[in-house]
């Protein structure tokens, strides 16, 4: 477990509604990046948001470092551009499947919760495989009425990662 | 995106609602295929209906053209008649997973959704692999206290598919 | 189907809560799974409980037997014992992905239910694959406010299981 994340206690009215809530998130979040529109990606995250993608093994040890590592919107900025631009080279289609949503605290208008995730890759005329599977830690805040993610660290399963591709998780 | 599916404005009480509702129904739904219970399968479905399941590429362009494609739940029995006798010859077992349901649309006893899914197949005494993965785009109405399927197009990512079974999303 | 796993009628209040419920009791119980944690594994579980992992044409055929077969929690305790120890030997992550939750029967303290479930393995520096998939058919009882599991039958598709893990379901 990453430190940070550990369950708290609240209601079970509290939970439904933030379980309902993070749900929409992630399925608005994912369908962006499975349509390719790379460049709205950053508009799910706070201005000051930190954003890293990491090996689980690094997670259990609490090592910061990360595959990706990012501080703040501007950088998520960046980062899609490169994507999109990367992204011709190589076609396939994504596909992010996210699962096992657990709630571990609500209150103050954020949310702290964690679910599986398993993003599959289907290159041009090939069949569909597991590209990377794991977890997302996230802390959202509400901003105008939505969520926004101020922290997010994506812990990867899959020890083996196409560098060709470092697709947002 | 497919066109006719934009998401639209609608209150959280209806979102919660329509989440709720339509994941039931998916879950119903895969539930009958899996089981192989073929023959129960159009009764899921308007008199009606439209029913499409095509490639991603089709649908990205929005041609009309499709691997599947039935106007009316006349057509989905003789599609289920024909599928249950084409089983006995390559017995294995499928398993559908439903996730990121995003609802779009709500209200005048409709709900217009698209969720992401994963087809597993298993061979007997095989493994168990993927067979395919897309996105279910449908259009539900209300009748008789259950929802039914007005619309559905199921836009598939994996290119590749067997020909000796288009099992029904 | 499974003997007792019948569809029976509630209302639509009872499944959403108990929707919600369930759903919320799968998260937790894999992310222990998960997390290798397995030695509070048998605390999801009764005293009397009955535990079983099964193929799914043993399952079909109504058939006692199975991969795994525990009454009670203490049979349990021992197994998540002897399966600490065996990790040891071969590392490796895995992740249950649970999805399809259907609601059977609600009342009385009581919730059945089905779902699917897709349990993915990753060796150490190796990529991610599909271990095991099929169906978890389960009897929840309320104690002292949280779900407990009095019957689980985990049925599975994949035939092929290798033998030096048979990790819980």
């Amino acid at each position: 477990m990453l430190k940070g994340f550990e369950k708290e206690s609240f209601s079970a009215e509290d939970g439904l509604q933030a379980r309902y809530e993070v749900d929409a998130f992630h399925a608005d979040y994912c369908a962006v990046l499975d349509e390719n529109n790379i460049e709205q990606w950053p508009e799910f995250f706070t201005e000051d948001c930190f954003y890293r993608v990491t090996e689980r093994e690094n997670a259990d040890l609490n090592l910061p470092v990360g595959l990706v590592y990012a501080e703040g919107r501007a950088m998520l900025q960046d980062r899609a551009v490169a994507i999109g631009r990367t992204q011709m080279f190589a076609p396939r289609n994504l596909l992010h499947f996210i699962s096992n949503i657990r709630i571990l605290a609500v209150g103050g208008g954020s949310i702290t919760s964690v679910a599986n995730y398993l993003l599959l890759q289907t290159l041009i005329e090939g069949p569909t495989t597991i590209h990377q599977a794991g977890r997302i830690y996230d802390k959202f805040i509400r901003s105008e009425g939505r969520l926004l993610i101020k922290e997010r660290q994506a812990v990867y399963d899959t020890a083996i990662i196409a560098n060709d591709l470092v697709y947002p998780i």
